[in-house]
């Protein structure tokens, strides 16, 4: 690949990616599912271990959405793209945020990788992993953790 | 990518993946962190969110080997791997299993997602991703689950 290229492509997946984020917000499950390939292969923050294939991602989007009372935050932040002509793919820490059904206030982090390839012209995301760490000595998920403010070192 | 090139360098990034399961299996830190780009940003199974950097992702593998007597078993199993000339990523479900210093025997499966850059000629990881799923009522890490035989539809 080019750094010219690379450049374009890294400009075109950073699109696609605000289009994912803005479809969240808006709770527009279409527009989500519209980013995923018709055979994506997903590590999702919630079980089963994988999700396979784009329609039985659906139900857990559905539930997500539907969780939350009033808007949803999500916001990408610290973003790393790298970008071929037909391959891409991006980690970020995301922060979702909202008050639930029940009234809950929720802020969380999780880690996210996602896959890219160029399909008929259209970037799409073939593979995704989203995740929280876990302390092994509790079984706990830790879904309070912060990103450091400099993003240095361990985070 | 050419059909002809992606598969020369899909084999090329399945041998560098039974490099890392063979330096896994020998507790072979050396070996492990050979696989990893200077500047590899990680999102492991456990905190903290992130780590940047082979040198800081040293301790908690230094720490995973001496967590167990004896051997660590450790197989990627459906692996799946998409390559371009410079870039590549792969997913799969890895169980590590073994015996732990306390005498408790473990089996765990992992999701793990890994980025690949060739570098210098070398195919190096410059991005992972490790986790459990999490159940979001009880806060707990999902250490017990395991995949689908057929590997179809939710595993």
């Amino acid at each position: 690949m080019s750094g010219q290229a690379a450049h374009v492509e890294e400009a075109e997946i950073r699109e696609r990616i605000e289009v994912f984020e803005r479809a969240i917000r808006a709770k527009d499950l279409e527009g989500v599912l519209s980013l995923y390939a018709p055979d994506i292969r997903s590590f999702d923050l919630v079980p089963p271990l994988q999700y396979l294939g784009a329609e039985a991602y659906r139900k857990p989007w559905e539930d997500t959405f539907a969780s939350f009372q009033g808007p949803i935050g999500y916001e990408v932040r610290q973003l790393g793209v790298t970008a071929a002509e037909e391959l891409a793919f991006s980690h970020s820490l995301n922060r979702m945020s909202g008050t639930l059904k029940s009234g809950q206030e929720v802020a969380l982090w999780v880690r996210w990788t996602a896959c890219f390839r160029r399909i008929d012209g259209r970037w799409l995301i073939v593979h995704e992993q989203v995740s929280v760490p876990i302390d092994m000595d509790s079984g706990k998920a830790l879904l309070d953790l912060e990103p450091s403010a400099t993003g240095a070192a361990r985070a």
